[in-house]
C-alpha cells in the first residue's frame, strides 16, 4: 500500500489563517514533515509524535532538499499519508514544484493544497493593499534569498522596476540594501514609500516605513529581523490612510514607527 | 453603537480552501456583503437571511463600487457586524484598498483577513508552480480587466516580459489575444509555454495548454470562458510532468487537453 502526499500551504503564521483543509488534512496525516516557516503557533498546534522536522538541524545546517524528497518517497510508500507543511503557499518559493516534480519521478500520488502567502498577507494585515486601482496596476514577488549557485541576474530588478507595479521581497532583510541601491540606479524615485512587516501574523508583528533613500537606515534602527516582507511602491503609502482604523492581531506597544 | 467591517478573502472557491477566520467570521456576521467571485459554493453554504449581493445587478449593470462603499458605512453604523467577502484575497485586484480607505475616512473600524488568492491556487491546482527553482524566479500578477478609464499603458507588457519571471493574469480570457501578442511583439519567445485554468477549484474546473504561438487558438477551439487565470512561462510546461499523478477535485471526463 502506497500513501499520499499533501504539499499544504500553512499560510502566514496565524493558526486561524489555515484553510479549512489544511487543519483536516493535519488532523488526518499520519505524518507532518515541516521547517520553521510555518511558526510557533501553528507547529506547537500539531501533536509532537507525528511531526518531522526538516528544517535547520542541530549546528544550524539546512537539511539538504535531497533528503526531504527522499523522505517523503519513503514515508508514501510505507502506507503514510504524509502532509508536507509548507509556509505560505507551497509553490510560492517553496521548493513545493521540485518536490512534485520528484513525487510524480516516482509514482507518488500528490495533492497541492494552496495557502494564505505572506507576500500578500505581510503588506495586507499593515494596511497595505499590493495593488490598488490609483496606483498599482501589476504586483511582482522576488525573493531575497536567491540560490547562491544561480547566476546573479536571475533578478532582473531593473525590468521589475520599469514595469511600475508594486515590488513583494520574501525573506529580504538581509539583501535590502543591495536591491533598494539596484532599484535606485534603475531609475526608481528615492522617495518611493517601501515598507517592512516583520514576523507577519505571528505573535510580536512589527511594521516599519520609510522610503527606498531611508529604508535601510530604518531597518538598522529599528532592529527589523528575519523573517520579513519588503513591500516596495506608491501602495506602501496608503497604510497612513488607514492605520488608525485598523484592527487585527494587537501590534505591541510602540512596535510601529 | 458601530460595527466591525472584516474585508475577507473567500480564497478561490472551493469552500474548503475558506481560511478558518474567514469561515468563523461568516457564521458571526450580520450580513455579507459579496458578488459572484467567491463561486457558487460558498455562497450557497451562507444563509440567504443575511447574504446582500453587490455585483452584478439585473439588466447586466454592476452595482457602482460608491453604492458598495456608503453601504459598508451605513450597515456598521446601524451596529451590524459586516463581512464583504470577496473572491481570492480582497487586496488583489478586488479594490479592497479603496473599501479600507473609505472605511477609515468614516471613522469605521475595519479588519482585513487575508485568503487564498487564485493567482497562485489556480495554477497550483492544474500542477503548475508559480516559482521554481529552474525556471522562474519571480512572478508577476496583472489584470485582464484593466480600468477603462485609465491609461491603457498602466500595465507595461514590455517590461514583464524582459523581468523573465512567470507572468499570471487574472480575469484574461477576453483580452488574451491583445497581451499575447504585445509579448511577442515585446520579444518574448513564442514557443513560451502557456495554460489556461477555468474555473480553478469550482465544479467543473478545466485546463489547457498550448504556447504564446497557439493559446488563442487553443481557447477558442476549447471554448475557455471566464473566470479563468492565464499563467506564461516556463513552469506551464511542468504540470506535463506531474499530471499522471496530480490528485485534487476531479476533472471532468475529457476536460483536459
Amino acid at each position: 500500500m502506497t500513501g499520499t502526499v499533501y504539499l499544504v500551504g500553512s499560510g502566514p503564521g496565524d493558526p486561524e489563517l489555515l484553510t479549512v483543509k489544511a487543519r483536516r488534512l493535519i488532523e488526518a496525516a499520519d505524518v507532518v514533515l515541516h521547517d520553521k516557516l510555518p511558526g510557533p503557533e501553528i507547529l506547537e498546534s500539531i501533536p509532537e509524535s507525528k511531526r518531522e522536522d526538516v528544517g535547520k538541524r542541530a549546528g544550524g545546517e539546512w537539511t539538504p532538499q535531497e533528503y526531504t524528497n527522499r523522505r517523503l518517497v519513503e514515508l508514501a510508500e510505507d502506507d503514510n499519508d504524509v502532509v508536507r507543511l509548507k509556509g505560505g503557499d507551497p509553490f510560492v518559493f517553496g521548493r513545493g514544484g521540485e518536490e512534485a516534480q520528484h513525487l510524480a519521478e516516482n509514482g507518488i500520488d500528490f495533492e497541492y493544497v494552496p495557502g494564505v502567502t505572506s507576500a500578500i498577507a505581510g503588506p495586507g494585515v499593515a494596511g497595505i493593499p499590493v495593488t490598488h486601482r490609483d496606483y498599482a496596476s501589476s504586483v511582482s514577488f522576488v525573493t531575497g534569498h536567491e540560490d547562491p549557485t544561480k547566476d546573479e541576474s536571475a533578478i532582473d530588478w531593473e525590468a521589475l522596476a520599469a514595469a511600475g507595479g508594486t515590488i513583494v521581497v520574501l525573506m529580504g532583510v538581509g539583501k535590502l540594501p543591495m536591491y533598494a541601491e539596484t532599484l535606485r540606479s534603475a531609475g526608481m524615485d528615492p522617495e518611493t514609500p517601501v515598507a517592512l512587516v516583520e514576523r507577519a501574523t505571528w505573535p510580536g508583528q512589527r511594521v516599519a516605513t520609510g522610503t527606498l533613500k531611508t529604508i535601510v537606515g530604518v531597518r538598522d534602527e529599528r532592529g527589523i529581523e528575519p523573517p520579513a516582507i519588503t513591500v516596495i511602491g506608491d501602495v506602501a503609502a496608503t497604510r497612513g490612510d488607514v492605520a488608525a482604523f485598523l484592527r487585527g492581531r494587537a501590534e505591541p506597544e510602540g512596535a510601529d514607527e
